[in-house]
């Protein structure tokens, strides 16, 4: 316990003077009070409040990644503060269930009353998005025009001005560039990897020419959609090649970055790499969760206004739709699927990492175990 | 689209200066800043943004079931209201896996700046406690004595003075005792109902007895379970009996309310039931999932303090698990399932009642369907 | 007590001996049993048992909706059934995150052991798409074409019988269409309804024209998008034009139901409309569970695969993602939020329905509520 | 692609021939056909495929604790499997919601078939418990007794010879006593942190004795309590002592497990101790949805049978409620919450521990951070 500490009152330390007197109708100020319009200011405050909470964690984690060198007991915080993040993601996805709970015509009652509020004009959520990566170039074409468009000034230039920082993508992506792995001795390593991954590809081709079921055009559609994941795991080998596509937008982690990743999600079961393996598990999570929130976001519009426009003077669903697939941020770790191979078919790992690993195994003569914590 | 609205922004109209400059860390106010504590914080915030929001639904509620009359098309809105709360305390119960997040040696940074601020002073939910009917006498001894010390004068005067007002339960109780089921001319349905009923419970009184399964002192506790039952059913019957069970607190309906109820359940699938059929459905999801969340915030306090008192100077678990069990509310809407009939054993609906339903089924005499929209 | 009950043991009664002796691994088959397999399996079982008591709910609605005449009574069954069944659907959902546990690399180890088996070929859950209302004409191009294909001959005979039968959908449209509220004496009410709506999405309009937050190509899409608003409410009142817009796909639902079921939205709080409406609601819930099904699928499949195709050699990904939109069953119940009412704005209800309406409020001359059981 | 598979066709692979044909319904039996059993049988079977699940990870841990040795990518493996189980837990805590949906009537249609197959005869359940830890010792009165009535001669077998075998909890216990964290030069560490803890605890007590809100008895209450944690807590250095309580069932856990973990939970950012510290926070979760389920499931049969008895003849609600909070398999995790330090209260590592760590942070002269990945 410790020493004078003045006593703490419950309500005085979460300030619920002003969290509950925060919630004024404007259909009752307009004389015309609707009943449900507290649900929508309260579901839309506790939104406020977890994108408080999740741009807390970010920003911490943002910091972490920040600096020159990342060490495990800081990678343990990460994961940690990431897995909390998803599941406040969680929570959130499930809460448009009460959102929905109102139906279209209770919504009605006071709609007219917002416009032009629109939740275009959340700030954090704005925050939140350019954290976590998704800066200008690589929003959705009407993004790109009116994401600032609606906000007053000083939020405008607080958005503008965060738009220079770092984000956690840009952050990750470094980190995983500067990690040891994908020296030039390698080479041998890489060689191996490459030839045993395209002869998964083939046999994956060869299922889709015999597959009996698939129409002439089918067909030519499957072996199209082959072909591009043929070209893109060989532009892993071609930093050129790469760069050009990640140009074109057909990747977005820099080229050791990508390697790296791969590497990690490869060899995930190796001590040395589960803490990277869990960071990167967890931001697929995380972009899974907030693609799964814009998705049920887009019905939970749909339900309440149809087609119309929302309050903000444009089709909320049309837009939400349009940035579920869009707006993904980690969608390379996703996609690194594709070029995985087997346990049984991976190449032995190259000695410099063996090196790297080599402690666990074999730094005392008559330890067997590859942990002093081995029992 | 109303006339001469003034424009809105988001962040006013939602007033996120009050929400989002909500949170003072006690740990910073003495210079040992504590991540954590930011999520300690916003979690209570939002529990107490939801318990606002139950409190309007809640008080909603009251008022339609406080008028002398309440028409069908209220009930439909009651039914809606009670749902959506019932919808706001899933979200509640699952934000407690947000909590646990956070470690004990997290929360231990910053525990000790807190005291003596305790959840025992969240004036909101004891007012949701209160409301539903959670009145004094029905609360755990610790409770008779401590609710309301820990409180400042103003919230203490707040509660009592809310304790004279009908709860909740009382209303609903009430509402149930007016319904015009249980007149003297249907004697002969009763004197059938309890006839088979008693078949039933006396072939489950065989099943016990005939039960090998069951030691001979197993045996002797089902058969005084048993009994219980027995009486409990047949004072049903008798009202004095009835109300001497009631103030040993075996029941908490009033003994035309318990009967309209159990009327109810039986013909929950007559159109003229249905809705205060869903009435009834939908209190006893509100208890369970209150029980549920005193349990699980119990689990929570375990993990996160042991047993070790919580701040509020008390064993936060310990109180907690004794509450789950004890202060349930519509207790008697589960216990009643005990004297149940099958649909195949349900004695014909008495003439008054019918009388009351005749409109659905003949009240042209060409519609030979109980009702105009049956098509 | 039932008399003469053979006792039951709780394993015969659920056939354990086939449940729990139906997970074979093809892996071990192949003296590479991996561990993951049996997940695979079971959650796929799973999935299947939940097919079942989806199709066992199913068919008893279609069941009641293939009566000429549908009860009130029946239509609490209905309701009951349909909501158990969104239920089922949300554990359904829940159920993605337990598949992915499993890691890309998990998976690999036995996944060229199951080519060519699919989801594709699970016949229950084509049975459940059809008898909802996915019939030929409603699938997207890819469908049509494969829908059948890697099927035996067997199950595809069934299927192609099963699409011979009606569907919920067309049933449920059938019922709304012969609801008594469309009659040539609602005429003025209708002409009210029009002109009030018109006004309301007149006030959209200049929303849109006002809105300085859009650009002059932004605001020539959202006017566009007001015009095929307009042009769609239109089609309500001319039922040419209506029929060539529902040939067009605009549409799904005939001229009657549309009509009818916007009138039982706009009167939900009518007691005679509240059983319908709560169809309706329930059938848009499993609609917006069912998208969200195959939306949460197609993103389990992309952590998984990646953009590979799935062991029944087409791209499982890009598929779910295609159908995600495309397969609504019940989209005209969501669109049809754009033409809805505020209540203060609805005009009295036509004489012909209030008449229909009439027992609940004036049927004997001294009670002056809508219900005997108001109180 | 393997090369020489037999082509595998859906519903072969999945053995649905079993598994969609093993729905008998008791009450199509006795020609009284009730639509809701279906439904009860399915969720069963549900119920048994997870539980099969939850046994396949479970049986691949204990194998892997059955090792003399746990090598930390087994611990990785271990940590990743009681995870999918806390996941399929969570899963099957949801799901009590479904059966839910069933009306107690619903339920009596067919309840008196079933006499007297119950729950209690589920082996896999059982097999569960006792795998687990929950071996006849540490059972409720209730079930010393009965456990094994009701079974047949071989489940009664088979569950014998599992009672012989190490469960997981005896198996956990081992390996967090054989880590070589408490040797006899740590007595200085011990020291330390017993007069530091101590100095919390005279805290508490402090704050017991000034809290004005206690009435006299509920200070005496508190003392009483706040004394067997210091109780608890001073045994934790006398083993005599130790084995003494934990003889009287306060403790579980051996003495040399209890101060392992208790060392894990204060140390948990320490790299090497992250994996230890994941399998204690599962093995948490784990018991706590266990007695979540437990504690669903004694509400849901209250609201289906009241206090009635089952199917099995004896009171399934007060059985389970009262095994909702005995039954617990690794409550000395949560209860040493009670005396973890808060980390800037927390001792210098002793030097032997350090030394196993040393590789991390100096096993090459010029590496400074503590793994050869940081960056």
């Amino acid at each position: 316990m410790k020493k004078n500490i003045t006593p703490v009152y419950y309500g005085d330390y979460l300030q619920l003077d002003k969290i509950l007197s925060a919630q004024s109708l404007q259909s009752e100020k307009y004389g015309a009070g609707a009943h449900d319009e507290t649900l929508f200011i309260i579901v839309h405050q506790v939104y406020e409040l977890w994108f408080r909470q999740l741009l807390h964690e970010l920003s911490s984690v943002i910091d972490i990644f920040s600096a020159d060198t990342v060490k495990d007991n800081q990678l343990i915080t990460v994961v940690h503060r990431l897995q909390r993040m998803v599941h406040i993601q969680d929570l959130m996805n499930d809460q448009i269930s009460v959102m929905e709970t109102m139906t279209p015509q209770d919504f009605l009652a006071f709609r007219d009353y917002l416009v032009p509020a629109s939740g275009f004009q959340s700030i954090q959520f704005k925050q939140l998005e350019i954290s976590l990566g998704l800066k200008r170039e690589y929003r959705i074409d009407f993004d790109k025009q009116s994401f600032y468009k609606r906000l007053n000034d000083e939020d405008r230039a607080y958005l503008e001005d965060l738009e220079q920082k770092q984000s956690l993508f840009e952050l990750v992506d470094k980190w995983l560039s500067r990690l040891p792995l994908l020296k030039k001795d390698e080479f041998v390593f890489w060689q191996h990897y490459q030839h045993t991954a395209e002869q998964l590809l083939e046999a994956d081709k060869q299922i889709i020419v015999n597959n009996t079921a698939l129409s002439d055009s089918e067909r030519r559609g499957e072996l199209k959609e082959w072909q591009n994941n043929w070209d893109n795991f060989h532009a892993l080998f071609n930093k050129v090649e790469y760069e050009e596509m990640r140009s074109e937008g057909k990747f977005r982690l820099s080229h050791d970055g990508i390697l790296a990743a791969l590497f990690i999600k490869q060899y995930a079961e190796e001590p040395i790499f589960n803490l990277p393996f869990q960071v990167i598990t967890t931001l697929i999570d995380m972009d899974e969760k907030l693609t799964l929130w814009r998705y049920r976001h887009a019905m939970m519009v749909q339900r309440m206004l149809g087609t119309k426009i929302g309050t903000g003077g444009s089709s909320g669903h049309q837009y939400l739709k349009k940035t579920t697939e869009s707006n993904r941020i980690f969608l390379d770790f996703f996609n690194m699927a594709s070029f995985l191979l087997p346990k049984d078919s991976l190449p032995p790992l190259p000695e410099a990492i063996k090196k790297y690993c080599g402690f666990y195994i074999g730094h005392t003569g008559s330890n067997t175990t590859n942990s002093q914590l081995a029992t």
